[in-house]
């Protein structure tokens, strides 16, 4: 049995929780070490498809993969963000939550970024997941399998996570 | 009768939604029009201190204020981002979900930040609401009455809102 995530299908290998009305799954490009997504079992497009129960489900289960991914990555915060709509950054057409293990100096590696972009209010853009104009440019990237990890370790990596469920 | 958050003590003019466990309040300093909080009514600083009960009031709440501001502010999609603790540039500490309305071309006021931002990653940095090394420069940003909008600005915001939720 595979899990539905827009138009992908989702091998269980990578599945490291499933929930009465959700699932969480490994990322096959991480943005930090840890970055996992949760998603509603139905596959809707907008958050506002889903009913109060799947809402709730969702996100206690997001409540959980967080204090997991924090803990296993040694993480110090989380990030949380979902991109709702294209105009958000949404490229796959499912419901899902990005859960982002977070620790002090993880973007220092480059520190000439930070001086170029304070200049341009970098807190507002730092609020908003992508924008418009980028999102062919992430599209291309996204389906480019040669920058994806081997199934294997996205396999490895949710075995790990899994032990903590049980 | 006012409402805590984190620290601050919130009249009830900037709030527009409050049920069983959340609330929810205008933004004195907004990203994008619209630009709103979701908190639970019990002051908790980090995510993994909510139960299960008000998990799942903050997000049914939130979806129901995610529709409301889209619609209201002529959005196309939502952006939902929760800093969870410091290093992910959490200032206020107590729980809260950042909802902004996003359209087609929101953030294309100043093209050449693009082009700037593309060479660096943009896409890794836009995943993440701020970095720990602003932290500084964006708590000082904060604690300046001199960029926050006016009572006034904000009471009229909140009961335009209001109505959609009566």
């Amino acid at each position: 049995m595979s899990f539905r995530f827009g138009q992908h299908l989702i091998k269980p290998s990578v599945v490291f929780l499933k929930t009465e009305l959700s699932f969480a799954l490994v990322n096959r490009k991480p943005v930090v070490p840890g970055h996992v997504l949760v998603c509603p079992l139905r596959p809707v497009e907008r958050f506002h498809d889903l009913r109060p129960d799947e809402v709730a489900d969702l996100f206690q289960a997001t409540q959980r993969v967080g204090t997991v991914v924090e803990k296993h990555f040694h993480g110090t915060s989380l990030t949380f963000s979902m991109q709702d709509g294209p105009e958000a950054g949404q490229t796959v057409k499912h419901v899902h939550v990005h859960v982002l293990p977070r620790k002090a100096g993880d973007f220092h590696r480059n520190d000439s970024i930070y001086d170029e972009l304070k200049q341009f209010k970098f807190k507002s853009f730092t609020h908003l997941p992508k924008v418009p104009q980028l999102q062919k440019h992430d599209k291309e990237e996204e389906d480019s399998p040669a920058s994806w990890r081997s199934e294997e370790e996205m396999a490895a990596e949710a075995a790990a996570l899994r032990v903590y469920f049980q």
